[in-house]
């Protein structure tokens, strides 16, 4: 089995998603600035596995930063922690982690320093294999929600390439299989980055479990024809009040599944949950360069000099998402407050 | 301007679709095998562009027979005529155009065979000159319905590239643009096959007029975000009761635009009624390669020997579509029987 991230001898190796499936290729990244452009560039991708290699990013600086104090040391790492933070706007993960980071770091401001760095990499650790705990305990929840024999259909790619391992939305897949082995499951290819076909199509390949691959607009067609029962879908970051930004298409997914009267999922660590924000409508939403939609593979498939948008999520309203899976249960979008 | 389909020295002469927009090349076809191939392999694509190029298949087929009787060249001409409506089930344009080729060949059976030859190229020119006088027509009826300043989708191309010329969907936002000077045109890519970022966004770009081109899965985001004021396709077949086939996606789009209160317009010429059928159940939906969806000009983007779904159209129920603009005017679509 593939390890999206981890720390292998003083680095963050990471498998490289923008190579997949074509390549199966890990990368090391020794320092920060290798670390945030792997994030960047989306060798690295899905707001929990970002938050785990931001984390690790943080270890990595700390194993870096020589400091005559803990004030001079701790100044330092601010600096490689902004770093980070300023590679992807919308995955909430990401600040979640780093966070975490800088208060563990605060806390052991009495420890020596290769203690302490010694004890950061021990943190990310620790929120990896939370990460993958947390996702063993959506897929339970949310296997109990997808009915033996359903059609379920999933947008991008929420599985163990976006997360420590397992995945969220794929871990209730993963979960749903296990106790059924009667599922057809529907992968949207999530244009313009393609996770859904060169990733959700890999990934469950790997794992035997047959997918049905389709171009994003082809989901209507076959919640019409009665071949999907349940959406599931991951999120880079919740509202207080239950509103989902996820990957670019969710929305119309959402859209459509309310219109055919089948049951919208969104599976996510508590950490994807910004208690800090009451509205969807405050999450910054990523644009991506043109080129990604311009370009599929290095292929040129537009004009040259035609104008292309290019918004790398969308916003959910609580009202389209049926219920949100987390690791404490399963809640009603709206009361995901009382999840805290 | 370029010509979509023309007659040309004794052959039919398209402009290659799949080549566009990076190459523009165009083949002369010279049996009616290279014609059949052509329209299978999307060389020329579009309903009213797929009839007439099947029309002067027709014609070409004429050219290339000789019989001692008007029986035994009829016979002929009905085997060639089998190859052309062999190529793509869905679009009725195609049907209609053979059929009409058909009953004017038996209309002159009285005529010696070179005057006979030469009337059929006639009969293809008229389709051809008709086509486009109609869509000037349905422009002009279609630029009534969108407002000033309106931001106006269209998905896959129904535009000059996929008629005689002017098109149908485009023809309503050249007409519109005439007229206002001010409308945003979003383009969705339309995978599997690109025609909105391949042919809808190069054609609008020939005729400067802006377009914003989108992936597929954007389309409820700029929706949602009020930037979208109206939708306009086109159509491969439109039942009796006013249900519409078109290109895989429209009908999402359809569903997405009454979800935002935005008027969905369809755009045809009064050909692509098939009045023979009651519902658009009973439409035949092509299925296409998955190559189409696998690879992106030659490159490979999903895993090898994954399940790939590959319907190449879908129905847009009646009750969906706001009016049904043909160049007889703009009907109500469960009315559409009333403009036969």
């Amino acid at each position: 089995m593939f390890k999206t991230v981890e720390w292998q001898e003083g680095a963050v190796r990471l498998i490289d998603q923008s190579k997949l499936p074509s390549e199966v290729i890990y990368i090391n990244c020794a320092d920060v600035k290798s670390v945030a452009e792997a994030i960047k560039s989306l060798r690295v991708r899905g707001a929990p596995a970002i938050g785990i290699t931001a984390a690790y990013g943080v270890a990595l600086a700390a194993n870096h930063i020589s400091a005559d104090s803990f004030e001079a040391f701790y100044s330092d790492l601010l600096v490689q922690c902004e770093v980070l933070a300023a590679t992807r706007p919308t995955a909430v993960n990401l600040f979640w982690a780093i966070e975490r980071m800088k208060a563990k770091t605060r806390s052991l401001r009495a420890k020596p320093l290769p203690e302490l760095r010694a004890a950061l990499v021990k943190e990310a650790d620790a929120i990896l294999a939370e990460d993958i705990a947390m996702n063993y305990k959506i897929g339970a929840f949310g296997a109990e929600l997808i009915p033996s024999g359903a059609g379920v259909l999933t947008h991008c790619n929420a599985g163990a390439l976006a997360t420590g391992g397992y995945g969220t939305a794929l871990g209730v897949i993963r979960s749903a299989w296990e106790k059924h082995h009667n599922l057809t499951i529907f992968a949207d290819e999530t244009r313009p980055v393609l996770q859904g076909a060169r990733l959700t199509a890999w990934e469950l390949q790997q794992d035997d479990i047959p997918v049905t691959l389709i171009t994003d607009n082809m989901a209507g067609f076959f919640m019409k024809k009665g071949e999907i029962q349940a959406c599931v879908v991951g999120s880079d970051r919740i509202a207080g009040n239950g509103d989902v930004a996820n990957k670019i298409g969710t929305y119309s997914v959402a859209i459509l599944a309310r219109a055919h009267g089948i049951p919208f999922y969104v599976a996510a660590p508590s950490s994807t949950i910004d208690f800090d924000i009451d509205s969807g409508e405050d999450i910054p939403i990523e644009r991506r360069d043109p080129s990604e939609v311009s370009t599929i593979g290095g292929k040129t498939i537009a004009p040259k000099g035609i104008q292309i948008a290019n918004p790398a999520f969308d916003v959910t309203p609580a009202e389209l998402v049926t219920r949100i899976i987390t690791e404490k249960g399963v809640f009603i979008p709206s009361e995901i407050r009382s999840s805290r």
